[in-house]
């Protein structure tokens, strides 16, 4: 990570007017924590806003701070990768809501206090907002392209539907224009794990001792589930034993998924504030672009004179190829010029974040017209 | 409920010998609580005998006890049904490990205390077994049927290929031979959200108080999902909001899926033992038919002279028609007569207690040859 040629800075900002929100409130002091990568061009025009997903952060590029693993899309982004830093400034920025570094129900209020839950509920949307005014302290109109996937995505269709003049270009990957009911009820069941541990004291647990440490573990591990597909996973795991050769006829992790999802609930509670899951799950579930727009997605995208690009992939049943189809459809009704791809990977909703030649391909084909 | 021509009775009987488990170990004078409907013919050959799912409980067309709601297959089972007790003595006997009078982690072990957490890992067979001791005690050699759904399914198949001579067919709807990885990882979330509940106590919460209640419930809420397909959620809810007109900008259930699946977790822990629903997801868990004989699933039915009927439905995700097909395959190569018929219905795995006709006439016409 120390390569000059990645020219990567890490960096916050605190927005200088009051930031506006959909739940009427506005929000003081805002301060959104960023990485960049590349370097900004004279006029300006090369600028790349790369959103991230629910549970990732700024660190796109640079190993994470806490854990010490390689940044989320480090495999994609840098100089002369697929999205290319010798051409393009990449900006990614922790969201509203956040908890390394943005603003969110950690940090401390006006009253010395932390937010807690008399945070705001904040949208996607109000997410988007604040990285628009963040765009506005680094002086740039327009970017080449706003990229995300998943959580990213609907943050780059916010972008391009509200601020149709600020971006050439909306690439989004694995995404959704809306939640649906079961989008919503795994979020509920994360959200219940949280709120029933004890340990949650109503949001109040920042001021010492371990926050809702188990119910957040319970959270993670019902939505890893439905990141992952039902064939990776019997590709992964299928029934194989956590080193044992026979069941111990025990509760301990006799299998080995049931070993991986412990793990994975039990780092994610190292990296991530509980109160943040909650809000940003919220907003997840309140995403909902066509409401916005008098109910109809089409008018979303009335205003955007942007290139899209939507792909979506053939195992992932959490966002399904027939949400992005329903974008593509929207896209068409509403005249704006749009790709889409459904491409094959095994590895479920997760597959925007691994390894997919396919995926490599249709993104720099996209971002290099 | 008042019907004679029902002939419904409900008793339960103590096992004259102890039971042995698969894990090794052997239990005395397990009780099994079971529910009759009909009457069993002179010659003792015209019983059926029907598991329950996970949640469920031998009131199959007995109001519930505890929720005063109808029998959990009131609408096929009796006089004239789909399962016409004018015809057949229907048997349904709560599992062993349940919570509904049979033996179970809730039952008082020798010392006088409470089983809990020492109650013994048991297997979809250890269930079956208990239920054939219970055949022996009604002095039926031989039944026309076994039948069930989902985890009843599982051991209608345990049945059918463990004892071969104990049965003329075998009725397998929604269900699987073994769990797979995607199976077992909604369960540890289940069990996880249980014993991450401090009112767990590792299980000794039946001294007084309240149990794990919040953890059940988010256990129940998990695993409900998973029972219900995606179309049919947003079919049901879709993102309707509950009792309010615009959303509230807070973590109140906004949302109808929200709501009802709030009620689903918190109305299942007035009916169901949090210990009982970790010991029937580890015993579905553990349920590999294949792995039991030798690790090929055709010899599971090597002994078996049963005729066979496979359901499945095409929104099932939990146990989707892949899984059936992986029996029918098994059994024709076994030389076991088997139709199998995918149905199409819109309610995902709950489909199977629902009103779908189509299935109403396999059953009818399987059952009645």
């Amino acid at each position: 990570m120390s390569d000059p040629a990645l020219n990567l800075n890490h960096a916050s900002q605190v927005l200088s007017a009051p930031l506006r929100l959909d739940g009427g409130q506005s929000l003081d002091g805002v301060c959104l924590a960023y990485e960049t990568c590349g370097r900004l061009n004279a006029d300006k025009s090369n600028a790349i806003l790369l959103f991230h997903a629910l549970t990732m952060d700024q660190h796109v590029v640079s190993d994470h701070p806490k854990t010490g693993k390689p940044g989320w899309w480090q495999k994609s982004v840098g100089p002369g990768k697929v999205i290319d830093t010798n051409r393009f400034f990449v900006i990614c920025v922790n969201v509203l809501g956040g908890c390394m570094g943005s603003t969110g129900p950690a940090s401390i209020a006006a009253d010395g206090r932390p937010w807690a839950m008399r945070f705001p509920v904040i949208t996607i949307r109000d997410m988007v907002r604040a990285q628009v005014a963040l765009l506005d302290a680094f002086g740039i109109d327009q970017v080449h392209a706003v990229v995300g996937g998943s959580m990213g995505g609907m943050q780059a269709l916010s972008f391009a539907a509200n601020w149709p003049e600020r971006t050439r270009a909306a690439l989004v990957i694995a995404s959704t224009a809306r939640h649906s009911a079961q989008n919503i009820a795994f979020h509920e069941v994360g959200r219940q794990a949280i709120m029933a541990d004890p340990k949650w004291r109503g949001g109040d647990y920042h001021a010492g001792g371990k926050g809702p440490e188990n119910g957040l573990a319970v959270a993670r591990m019902a939505a890893h589930i439905t990141y992952l597909s039902e064939a990776g996973l019997t590709d992964k795991f299928g029934r194989r034993l956590q080193d044992r050769t026979a069941k111990t006829f025990g509760f301990d992790a006799d299998f080995q998924v049931e070993s991986y999802l412990r793990h994975q609930g039990l780092s994610f509670t190292d990296r991530f504030d509980a109160n943040s899951y909650l809000y940003i799950t919220r907003a997840m579930d309140y995403f909902d672009l066509a409401e916005e727009h008098g109910g109809k997605l089409a008018d979303a995208f009335a205003g955007s004179t942007a290139r899209f690009c939507l792909i979506s992939f053939d195992t992932d049943w959490l966002y399904p190829t027939a949400e992005s189809r329903t974008i593509a459809h929207a896209l068409n009704a509403a005249g704006a010029p749009v790709s889409f791809v459904e491409l094959s990977a095994p590895f479920g909703h997760d597959s925007f974040l691994l390894d997919v030649p396919a995926q490599d391909r249709v993104i720099a084909g996209f971002l290099n017209q």
